[in-house]
């Protein structure tokens, strides 16, 4: 099974030699090129600026930031080395807030390298080898997941999805269509950024899904006139309490299709994060209001207008119908005993 | 009390000797010039394409369309040029289905444009007094209705708002302020069009009202933080069930607002429409796809994708906390008696 290039992360994220290779989603799918980073604060730039989204992809990305690190800092001295790497893990840790993945990541990776040192080992390939691995254990949850998912679709149903909910939702349409059932998609363009448009649609259209594009304020007219039979997205992350933070709207979508009886499915990858209790140890994100303000890098309201531009929103759980890891289907209330 | 240019709409459609001048939303408030009409087609498309928007401006519009279409066929005889305006006015109620005032402007205008032929009367020049006759009334009924929705609003609080509500609201903000109660505003941009970052904030911002441009999608996450006191927009069309056509995206944030018991109000300038006596009477226009696709003219999403664009939705009445109109605030339920 060929993967749409942007739901396979290892053509996403290339560590190479001293520099890693970044898919640049500001510019797809109109252009098909790469941002190549060679040091730590180019890459926490990177993440920042949006050249990758999705909570694994900034992740593994800010993983091969500290590889990098470990890298340009090659030649300092093993104490000096470990200062840098912990400085390193601090700025990529700093990017963005809500996602939950990019702090474990980051964590763990500074980990191996603290240890490499002391092993004297070579942190800036340990450090990317044990991404690599993440990303392969993370290739296999989200087949994993887009399994599980697969088998809450019914032929001729049709999904929406907000945001870009990475390579289990496009699993699942897929293993779908192998299980017999044939579904299309419905996909807000989800401004300013237009994951919906710039990402979700091309990349279900390259997995040969039908997919309908519409207004990110046509959702609730679509839902209402029976044209929607499952609202599935990512999470950016699950709480303990089953709360999820995902894409802004998420929220609006989620209280309009409980009110119509559409289920929404959370395709949750590798399950709740252990130290998020409820949803009020998620910080939202707030990004910068020119985002808004501006339009394919034209302003659209005249000076004056101050905008406001919260990244993500909180879905409660009672508005979940399923929370769906690699592991299975679950109930948001099954995700506090999750781990055990 | 000056308006700002946008909700003066006799600084938007201004009709002359053998000309209609537009005032072209398309380009503000990056430009602010005129599109010139001189025959019913230029007319017509002007409304198509969204030269000008909004229910009453649209209406308006559409009649002096009639006026010019009477003054280039002046040389026909009687019968024929009968047959001319009624043609024409064929052609204008085909340029958009979803407001109701539009259908009534070109009836009375034809009517009076008929009626003034039979009477040797200057048919043209008929129907541009009577135009401007109805602009008179509409802008006395915005004021009145600006004056109802006023009294709904405490100092402190802040209003959300989509689409483009029109004089109604500008005038509701700034009586709010007359009576001492500061009103700020939240205005979701309102893609593709744009009418919130184009019309509504700059409108606003001229009025002297704060105002914060919000993605679509926020609604929901500001609903739940509290952040919004009052939703509050126009309608293209009330029904006597009470329901109301507006902007898509109206039925998202109308669900949301009633979840958290933000209260709902209508700006209905004259009231329901005397012949749409529920909402299955409503046609909801399917616009363009290329509108979604593109964005500030240049495409979005790849070749193979396809976009679906309501460009209203429906509000049950259950969601609706007031209907203003010129005579006062009243229930839902109330529209079904408003004619006697």
């Amino acid at each position: 099974m060929q993967l749409p290039i942007l739901a396979d992360r290892f053509r996403c994220v290339i560590y190479e030699e001293n520099q890693l290779k970044l898919l640049n989603r500001r510019v797809y799918p109109h252009k098909t090129e790469y941002v190549v980073c060679r040091d730590v604060e180019s890459v926490a730039k990177a993440i920042e600026d949006m050249i990758v989204q999705g909570a694994a992809v900034i992740a593994y990305t800010a993983g091969y930031g500290l590889a990098l690190a470990a890298k340009v800092h090659r030649n300092m001295g093993r104490d000096e080395l470990k200062k840098a790497l912990t400085k390193a893990a601090e700025r990529l840790r700093n990017t963005r807030p809500t996602g939950a993945e990019l702090f474990h990541v980051i964590e763990s990776s500074l980990a191996v390298g603290l240890k490499s040192l002391e092993e004297g080992k070579n942190p800036d390939e340990e450090i990317a080898r044990h991404v690599y691995s993440l990303m392969k254990r993370g290739e296999e949850t989200a087949r994993k997941t887009g399994e599980h998912a697969a088998r809450l679709l019914e032929d001729g149903q049709t999904v929406l999805t907000n945001c870009y909910a990475g390579p289990a939702l496009v699993y699942a349409l897929l293993f779908a269509r192998e299980r017999g059932s044939y579904v299309k998609a419905y996909v807000p363009e989800t401004r300013p950024y237009l994951q919906g448009a710039r990402l979700t649609a091309p990349t279900l259209r390259e997995a040969g899904i039908e997919t309908t594009l519409i207004p990110d304020t046509s959702v609730g007219h679509l839902i209402k006139s029976g044209k929607v039979n499952v609202y599935m997205t990512a999470a950016d992350r699950v709480a303990l309490d089953g709360s999820i933070a995902n894409k802004v709207g998420t929220y609006l979508y989620a209280v309009v299709a409980k009110k119509h009886d559409v289920p929404f499915y959370v395709l949750a990858y590798t399950g709740p994060d252990k130290k998020t209790h409820t949803y009020n140890d998620i910080v939202i994100e707030e990004r910068d209001p020119e985002e808004v303000l501006t339009l394919a890098n034209e302003p659209t309201a005249p000076d004056g207008v101050t905008a406001y531009y919260p990244a993500f929103d909180i879905v409660p759980p009672e508005y979940i119908a399923g929370i769906i890891t690699e592991r299975g289907v679950f109930h948001p209330s099954e995700m506090k005993h999750y781990w055990g």
